[in-house]
Formats: C-alpha cells, structure tokens, sequence
C-alpha cells in the first residue's frame, strides 16, 4: 500500500486550542455567576452553540456571539453592559493568542514532510486559522491548506483528490473522532486518533475500534512509523 | 488569446449583499438614533470595522460584532440591553437572508458554463458563502468554489492556477475595484469590473482605466461577448 499524502488537523492536533475556549468559558462562568449556576450556564451556552452551527459555523467569531446571546437569555434579556463588553474582549483576545504548538509536532511534520504531501484541513474562521498557521511557523511544510465548514465524507473526497492521489493512498490525523477519523474512514482513507486532553462535546463519537484502516496513537510522535508500517504493507 | 477560466466574485456580483448590510445599518442608526447624529455613528462604525478586518475579517460574523463593539463605544460603555439583543438578531437574519440573484445572472452563467470553467471566488463567512450559493441555485455551474480571506494578486495566481491554465488566460469579474480587478490584473489575468449601485467604502479604488486587460461594463450579460472578443485577438 502507498501512502502520498498526510491530511493534519490544526486546532488541538498541532496547537492548543480547546483550553483556550475553556479559559474563555471560565471567565464567561465568572462574569455571570450571579444570574445563573455553572452547570446551568454551561448547558445553556452549549444548547446556543449547537442551535447556531449551522448558521455561525466553527470558529472564535460565532462562539464570541453565542456566549453572548447565551448572557442576554441567562439575563432575562438584560446582561449588563460590562458583561457584554468582557465578552466582546475576551472574543478578540482569542483571535490574537499567541500559538504554542504541541510537544513534537514541529519535529514530526518536517520528517513527514520529507516523504509524503502534508495537507492541513481544518474547520474555523479563515483569517483566524491562516494567522495560526502563519504564526505556528509550520506553514511552510504544507503543500496546502483546506480551511473548510464542515468536516464529513465528502470533504475527504475532495480534499484528497485535489490534493494527493485519492481518500486510498492518503492518511488523516487528528483529536476529533467525529470529525477527522470517521468521515476519512469512510471515504476510504486511514485516520489517526490522536487525543488531546480536552474535547468539545460537539465532537465526541465512538472510536471505529476494529477498522483495519484505523488507529489510535497516544501522541503525534508515534505518527510517522504507524504510516511507514502502512507503507510496507 | 485563449480563455480557459472565469472567475466570478460573489456578493453583489451574483446576488445582493451590500443592500442587505446597508438594510443593517439603517437599524443600528435607528437603534441609536439617541446616542449619537448618523454620520458620527456611521464613521466610528466604519473604523471599528476597519479596527477589526485584521482580526475578524470579511462577512456577517465581523460586521455583528463590530456593531455591537460600535454600540458599546457610543453609549460611553453602556449601551441598553434590548440594543445588544436587537444586533445580535439583526446579524442572525442577514444569515438566513433569502438570496436575490441579480438580473440576467442565471442565463449569463448558464452560458459562460458551456464553454469556460467557472470559478466562485469570493470572502466572507464559509457557512454563510456556502449557504448563500446553494440557495442561489447556481452551485452546479460552478467547476471550483474558492472562499478566501483575502483578494490580493497572490490569491489569483493560486486560484487560477489550481483550477484553470493560469492567469493569463482567465477572466476576473466583480464588483469590486479593489478586490476583483486590480489585484487580478496584477496577476495577469483579464479583469471585468460590472460595478453594483452601492459599494462598501472597504473595496473602493480607482480604476486601471487604458489598461489592455480590463473592461467596465454596465451590466453581466455584457460579459459572454467581451470574453469572446478576447478568444478573437
């Protein structure tokens, strides 16, 4: 079997992403601790994000509104200005936060980079995931860039056949189960799991356990022989 | 000459766009109509947004935020409630929008698709971009769809040469100066400029007006005819 091509996930694959969302809901809990218990607060906010995916999307900007909406309705229609004005704030201190990437993945991507096409394909804002990406410095080892709305089946198809040799001979890795193994599996190509050690409720799913083209890796670092072991095959 | 590819820019090229934005601004003025005069409101809308383009880029997502930011920062911090709920609602609805084609863009489409590859290029929101060319009907006609951050002489050369034969032998048009022309034209591409009767303050410039490559015209259906000049030469 040949391998040509290496599909990578971005937010929680090569940069910490959820704890930052995490921080921001942990001020959001803080600010409206008066109005509403925590448990209460957080279901609710999932409840807007949820309801708003499919006209927000992904990304900072929408979350930034639901937290928002979520205030005016845990208010009763009336958050206080300051809170509105700390949500505001803690939206764009998300879209200016600096990057770290995570151990070893700057390491594994160059040598990645050496044998097989290195494809990014991730969901989110556009100009907030190109300045994650500039700001990562692993823009470079990237033969393309798929920024895109919605992770399922179809985009694997495409994204694949763009930019490799087809879903057969391409490999996805990434931390969401929902989103990065299952609709690659299904179109035909192999997936990693790699966790990170958050994840959004959105985009838990069950593990594909027996699947021959699946596997679960407890960091990127073991990434590169999983894909040579494939390549002997 | 031999043209092999047309691009396309979206919102207000396709279908209307700016008229719903400025439908938008109309209810923030009115919204606010006791905090500050239109054009003082108006100005510091602008700047906010031009504050924020680095950080929130293109579409409805940015615009509701920065109207909300805007409102916040013309009511001394402490702009009422039910002002807050009323923008989030407004940027709620420019999402789910019933998408107006403009006219005689379905049969110019319908024709340019019979002998050249067409190309969506267009900023914005992803979810939104995508929602709006599927309601438009005109997704089919449509070889590539390329939502993009940003419209510089870089993003041509890379659209036109992933899904045509390179610049020099496709079409831009748009209603943008800025974004659809100048930057096309930078790449060698030909460049149509079909103005809309508002422009956002944003994406005006001047024109190349004697340069070989570019056109104004009045209208799309002028359009089909200009290209096929250019296949004559």
């Amino acid at each position: 079997m040949t391998i040509t091509t290496v599909g990578l996930d971005a937010d929680d694959t090569l940069w910490h992403n959820e704890t930052i969302f995490r921080l921001s809901q942990k001020r959001f809990a803080e600010l409206l601790a008066d109005h509403a218990e925590e448990p209460v607060m957080m279901g609710r906010l999932a409840e807007v994000e949820r309801r708003n995916l499919r006209l927000y999307g992904y990304g900072v900007k929408g979350f930034t509104l639901s937290m928002l909406e979520t205030a005016m309705e845990l208010c009763d229609g009336s958050a206080p200005p300051h809170i509105v004005r700390e949500i505001l704030a803690a939206g764009r201190e998300m879209l200016t936060h600096p990057v770290e990437t995570l151990p070893g993945v700057d390491e594994v991507l160059a040598e990645l980079a050496e044998t097989y096409r290195l494809v990014l394909v991730t969901k989110g804002d556009l100009m907030d995931q190109e300045r994650k990406l500039a700001a990562s410095g692993l823009g470079e080892l990237f033969a393309a860039v798929e920024i895109v709305s919605e992770k399922d089946r179809s985009t694997y198809d495409r994204v694949f056949a763009r930019h490799g040799s087809g879903a057969a001979e391409a490999v996805m890795a990434g931390n969401s189960m929902k989103s990065d193994v299952l609709p690659a599996i299904e179109a035909g190509a192999w997936a990693a799991h790699i966790p990170y050690h958050v994840t959004w409720a959105h985009e838990l799913a069950d593990a594909p356990e027996a699947h021959p083209r699946y596997v679960s890796l407890s960091r990127i670092g073991e990434l590169p022989d999983w894909i040579a072991a494939i390549d002997d095959k």
